[in-house]
């Protein structure tokens, strides 16, 4: 488990505002250097400027870039120089597939797990949130019900465990596809994250920050599900289902999955 | 209570193919005439065409539109005439608003209920079935996690109580705004159906037919809400909410609101 802070973000975080989120990245880390990394872009070009500006003046001194265009890369000892010094690293989005293929098991994904365990903040917007957990959802319906069998699903970086991550959440109608996930296991937490928020992991707790809200779905308690009988394209059937949704400064215990209100 | 059948349609029901929906409408009527009640539409036109079409080999023999362009036909005894001898009556589309504004209160309504009283089918899609319940969701955000203050509901027909009823779900990403109207008053089941996909209701239970998920959002457990303390704005905070997914066949007996699967 990670000593460090993990931040999953739901996508289109606030950039030129308040920037509640980017704030908290910046203040949680003990240092001034961040790597962003833009490794789930096909087209990476613009992203570190418009970070750059971002965080300009919330603290962060130095800014890098990590791209890995072909898996050899993460290698390569020139690119790793980037972790040197770093108090964070920061994941963009784009494709959580990318991130997965081009750096699991690779000494970058080292890296990030080195600064993660010593203490220091990893986020991830979008991709670079889904990424997060030992099983990432890489593809799904939208504004659908969920229907068996469609859901892909990969292994993930593994930087938290028990949970799978969804984003953009009631912006694109995930919650089907989320409960969908739950069902194939209800040992994992499902985490859906609204855009322009986040949740803050940190000691077995996590806690949201943002606009928006983040739905936990807790299928510890399920009754009847037709996963595994269901034919192809059946609707999912899934009775008792303990959903939390939590704003701003609202806790859940990953341990018990118990909610706590903001106080 | 009512001692006929209720059925409540998500909408987009299949008009052409399998029409399951428009088959069981048909089959649990006690007799050959179906009033088709056209009121949500500001525009009727084509409404009645397309379902004379879609009932024609179901077996309902006589098909008679009612449309009440402004409250005082709805007292009209030439326009109740429809109701002579109808063993059920179909609520179209539209604005739920323009059924509860329209009829409210009046001999149509009186008659729509003396009909479901004396066994009679009461079918609606869409805003037919969102006016159902005894305060009805009239408008809130799609794709969006609920805020609070954005909602507003009205007082329904009020043929089902202690529900509120919402449509196209998933299809519109309306989980926020069901959740968001339970937290107001727990007592009420939220129910959400999504397209070609209904709930019929008759004896105190409540069964699924058509090709998606019902969401059945039950508040009577939350452990907390923001609803009343939150400021304009804030996004939901509803923690312990009991979830059912129920796809066809599915059953939730509105007593204990406990669900039972398809056999």
């Amino acid at each position: 488990m990670a000593e460090g802070v993990l931040i999953a973000i739901g996508g289109h975080e606030d950039k030129d505002g308040e920037r509640t989120i980017l704030k908290e990245v910046a203040q949680r880390m003990r240092g001034d250097v961040l790597v962003l990394a833009t490794v789930a872009s096909h087209e990476p070009e613009g992203y570190f400027e418009a970070y750059e500006r971002a965080f300009s003046d919330l603290g962060v001194k130095e800014l890098r870039e990590l791209y890995v265009q072909e898996r050899p890369e993460a290698a390569d000892a020139e690119k790793l120089k980037v972790f040197e010094g770093a108090a964070g690293v920061f994941f963009t989005g784009g494709d959580q597939l990318r991130i997965s293929s081009q750096i699991g098991d690779t000494p970058v994904e080292a890296a990030v797990r080195k600064l993660l365990a010593e203490g220091g903040v990893v986020a991830g917007t979008s991709a670079g949130a889904s990424m997060m957990s030992d099983t990432m959802l890489v593809r799904g319906a939208n504004q659908e019900s969920y229907r068996i069998g469609d859901l892909h699903m990969a292994p993930g970086l593994g930087l938290v465990r028990d949970m799978i991550i969804d984003q953009h959440f009631a912006e694109r109608g995930r919650i089907g596809r989320l409960l969908g996930a739950v069902a194939h296991n209800p040992r994992v937490l499902g985490v859906g994250i609204d855009e322009d928020t986040a949740v803050i992991i940190e000691r077995g707790l996590m806690r949201v920050i943002g606009s928006g809200a983040v739905y936990c779905v807790d299928g510890a308690s399920l009754s009847h599900s037709n996963i595994a009988e269901g034919k192809t394209e059946q609707a999912l059937s899934m009775h008792d289902v303990a959903l939390h949704v939590l704003s701003a400064g609202d806790e859940l215990c990953l341990q018990t999955r118990r909610p706590r209100a903001a106080s």
